[in-house]
This record gives structure tokens, sequence and C-alpha cells, in this order.
């Protein structure tokens, strides 16, 4: 049983991602290349941090059932330091809000987390530093 | 062309399900194991027959398109004895409520249930005894 | 606070419903037409009998968060004698599947089965007799 | 019973959009801002003329089940000439992608079509000339 | 035009959430009154803070375009703090990955979030102390 | 990384897509066949024509986010001589309605468009000849 980015490795996810996100790019529809920009800008550190807001796409891609942008988010926490019970914290409010049919994708998104944490080499249990 | 769990057989299905939710259970959030205990606690017998109510799971999961959930309520349903006429009634269902937008998860459960009937050698085209 | 077809009674749903149903039908486009009749001979007694199908009817609305859909439902599942117990454990199930998001159409689903229970001047508490 | 819209008539859902729109904007979000340029150009001429791309709003809005953008993309459609039966044939195809939850927005959709004919005094039934 | 909860006041909308709670609850259906407490505790402090949490419940709302939703978070968001730059930025994630289909939501939210201000008697425009 | 038709050409797509129907056809359903005939004659030339109404069933399913439908509609499309830059600015709407979560979608959209244009050797810069 796999995920959608399964038979692959987290890193071959990233080589796909910016293989095609280039040649959607390179194509010359302007629109698209600017709704990319806002896609990357609405993520930054702002008013609410880059970590709050990636828990946000994080949990906004859990209800709404896509299994690369959840992958793509937890990359993103785990980089921003969200720790495992934070990520259990959040992963509880897409369950709740989105129901059993979420599920599946928990499962998947578990598995991801394990990669993320193997690929990094750490575990992290403990809070991160506050002043990120 | 292939499943969610494909290249990957039901029994493959059932294990990566089954690793998946010990590692989501055993991380220790209490509420997401609740959360587990209610899913499994809605289908038993009560006002309504279990067999009804994973009819229910089943066509939710349809008209949601979640392959894996579709997957597990047609084990669930194969099980309570749940007819192919039954099922295609079911489908049907699904396919109106939902839209073409069901057809490929149609396709799909139409593989697995040919499967578990396989699994399990036997082809219900009869009613199962109503006291089940 | 109120319902889809709120400040509007029951009667007031079901004649607004028909009326645009009419106008619909009567403007010609037969694939239309033929939508509608599919809709409504998925609901018939079957292999499954119509109680079953209209649970699912009901069930699917639920998880898709369609009010009007919802309350045509409930009306057709009281008229075939639902329980207030199975009509809950049905809730319940589109509950866990649903997630909370579905909460707010539950409170409007409870506000319309007791119209109907009103309406029809029955409470049913006990199970129906089950050759219906 | 009621739209989305309704106990108003077409003016006043402009002119709470057109409110509420300008509330949004003003606010100094400049992302958003830049979201809702996005959103107008997407439906401007270009190689697919503003008439296939108006439809394209419309049928989406429509499988997506958002009453106010069915609305806004109706207004829309009868501004660039969309004839009656054109109208039809896309609602038919939103109703067959989407399935039958898709019927009660359907009928609020005909209900404001009514409604941008009456406001502009004229029923198209012909094809409107292909220049537009 | 108006709100889901319009033609009422942000009042009459939590007079009308408790009063069907009430009822949903001493209906005697134990399943659901767990999912409740499942759904109160999701968004309590832990790992992460309450505020963290009502903005997840806030932005998955918006994706899934639930206005009842939306409105319940909005008032829990701004009773703990959430500041108008907050609220946008969180907001604009909304936008970002649900699409235009998501803009008559943040409509009504926009409006909700003023009717929140004026009732609490201020406009948070600087941080809240972090202690919270 | 790959997609739902992934470790497949587009050829092994359309057999696997022709079986399943196939078999789910000959199984008996009745209604199941007619709403897979209502499924086929709503893309068929009529007010609109057939180009119109295959780039509306792309869009409704990318919005809707359904790999195989999008798939089949570019395979449709395709056919039917819509070109790189119509494909684009179809694919822009759909991105701009649906959000990002429709991203990856996209990127198969785009491969999948790729695959198209290898296996009829050639590549559709300009508009084709109106009369289609």
């Amino acid at each position: 049983m796999s995920h959608d980015h399964n038979g692959t490795s987290l890193e071959e996810f990233r080589k796909y991602r910016e293989k095609m996100n280039h040649k959607i790019l390179e194509q010359g529809n302007l629109q698209i290349k600017r709704f990319f920009n806002l896609d990357s800008q609405a993520y930054e550190d702002g008013a609410l941090p880059k970590k709050t807001k990636e828990l946000l796409g994080l949990v906004s891609s859990m209800v709404l059932r896509c299994d690369d942008c959840i992958t793509y988010h937890i990359i993103q926490c785990a980089d921003v330091g969200v720790t495992d019970p934070e990520f259990f914290e959040a992963f509880n409010i897409g369950l709740v809000v989105g129901g059993s049919i979420v599920i599946p994708h928990l499962r998947r998104a578990v598995e991801t987390l394990e990669e993320c944490r193997t690929a990094t080499g750490m575990k992290k249990e403990t809070s991160p530093v506050r002043s990120r």
C-alpha cells in the first residue's frame, strides 16, 4: 500500500514537483505565474509567523484531502521546527473538522512525517526555540 | 492503470492500514484515539443494522471520492453479506448523488469487489439470510 | 438563525421545489429531464428497500453538506417510517464520516425532523413494522 | 423557499457584493488585492473568448455548489449573449458532472436566470451574433 | 444580500446554535455527544496554543466553505486576541488554498468580523500580548 | 513521482477505463447504464459546440480534483483541436476558481497534455480551423 508519492522518496517528490512547476511557469501564461507567486508569498512571515501559516496550509490540505499538498506542508512545517506533539494536535483538528474520510490521508501523512524525520536525522520531541 | 491500493493486493491494503493505524494510536494523542473509537463504533449494530450502516459508509465514501474508504467499506459490506445487486444499487445512488466525477472511483470499486469475491471464493447473487 | 428553507415552512419548501422543478423540466432539455428521472428511480424499492436507499440519500447529503437535499431525504425517510433512534444513528455516521463541518447542517436537520414530526402529528420512538 | 440572495433583488446582490469587495480591498492586504485582480483577469478575452470563460466559471461554480458564484456568472454570461439553450446545456454538464446534489442550486440558478431576463427585458432564444 | 446568519445578529446566531446543540445532546445518542466533546477539546491549549488552533479551525472552515463554522471561529479568534492584520493573513491563506469560490464566504466573514469588533467595542490593530 | 495513471501510458489508461466500463455495464443495473449514456451525451455538439463542452468537463474536473477525469477530458479536448494557449487559459480558470489545492493536479495535467501531444506527433500552437 502506498502514497501518492509512493514508490518514490521524498527526494523524488521534490524533483517531480520542481520539474513540472518549471514546465508550467516557462509555458508563458502570466496569470498562472502570478498565482504561483501569490501561493509562495502566502506562507511568509508577516503578522502571523511562517510556522503558523504552514500549519494553516497543512490543516487546509488535510480537510481538502490532497496528499501532495499535505506532503509539501509537512516538509515545510518540519523545516520551521514543528514538533511531533504539535503535528498531531494539528492532525487532530484536521481529523475532527474533516471527519473519518481524512484518515487514509492521515496514515500517509504520518508515514511522510517519519520520512522527514529520518531524512533530517532528528526526532523533534521538544518545543523548538520560540524565537523562530 | 491502477488503484490507490494498486500494485498491492487487498491483503497488502489491510497490512498497511493496520501498521499505520497502530503507529497513529501509539503516538499518544488521546483525542485521535477517541476519534478512531467513535469511527469504529459508528458501524456497529444498533437501531439500524450493521449492514445498513456499512452501506451508509460506502456511499458516503463514494460521494466524497475516497478510494481507501470505499475499499474498506466494500470489504465490510461483503463480510456482512451484501449481494452484488445490492452493491450496484448502492453504487448507483453514489453515482446519481455525486455525479460522473464518481465514475473513476466506481471503476476501482468494481475491481475491488471482484477481488473480494475472489478472495472469499463466492459470488453472492442471492439475498443473505435476513437474520444477520 | 435560520435554515436554507428558513422563514419558510416545509410546505413552502415543497412548493418552491415543485414550482422550479416544473420550470426546469418544461424548458425542453431532454437530458436534464432524463437525469431527473434517474434521480427519482434511484430511491425506489429494489434489491435494497426504499428505506435503506433514502437513508443512503440522507447521509450522502449530510457529508456533501446540502441543506435542501437533507430536508428532502428527511421528509422521505420519515414517510417510510424511519424512527428517531434510526435517524440519529444515521446522523452520527454523517457526522463521523464528514466531520464537525457537518454540525451546522445537523442542527438544521434536527429542526427539520422536528417540523416533520409536528406536521404528521406523531413522534416515532419505536421501530416501524419490518415489512414496509 | 429562497435563494442565498433571497429576499433581495439582483440589484441588492450587486450592491452587497460591491460594498463588501470594497471593504476587503481597502483594508490593505496586498496579496488579497492581487488575488482579486487575478480573478477578474481570468475571464477576459484571450485565446478563449470571454463567453467560453464565463461558461467555465459558471459550470465550475455549479459543481462546487456556490450560489453567489453561480449568480455572478449567470449575470456575466447573460451580458455576453449566452442563450437559454446554451445555458441549459451548460447546466446539464454541471448536473451530470456534479450529480443530484447540484439540483437545489440548479433550481436557484433557473430563478436567477429568469430575473436576469426580466431585468434586461429580453428572452434570448436565438444565437447571439458570433462577433461578440 | 445576507449571511447564513442573516437577518439575525451574532447574538441570535449564538442562541440558535445553543438551542439546537442542546436538543441534539439531550436526545440520547452517546456517540454524537462524544463527537461534540472531541470537537470542543480540539481547540484547547496544548502543544499548540488555542489561538493557533482557532485559526486552524477558521481557515479549515473557509476552504470547506461553511459560513456558520467561519462565524463561530471568528468569534473565538476575536476572543483570544487575533488582530485584523492576522485575520486578513489567515483569510488570504484560505483564499489562495481554496480559490475564488471562497470569496462569497470571505465577504460574509469580513462582515462578521465587523460585527464582532462592534459588539466588543474595540478594533484590534496591534498585536495582543504574547502571553495569551 | 507519478500520476494516478502512472507507471502506465495513456494507452493503458484507455484500456483499463474501457475494460472496467464494460464490466460495469454488463452487470445489468439499468440505471447505471442510463447514467453512462447521459454522461456521453452531455458533451456532444448542440447549442454549445463539443469543444466548449469538453473544456467545461475539463475545468469542472480540475476544480473537483479528479485526475482520471482531467486525463479523459484533456484527451478529448486535444482531439477536437484545443491549442496549448487555450488549454492554459482553461487551466488558469481551474486554478483561480479552485485554488492552490488544484496545483498538484495541474502538474499531472501538464504531463498528460505532453503525452497527448507526443502521441499524436503534433504541438498545436495555433488556433484550429473554427468550423470544427
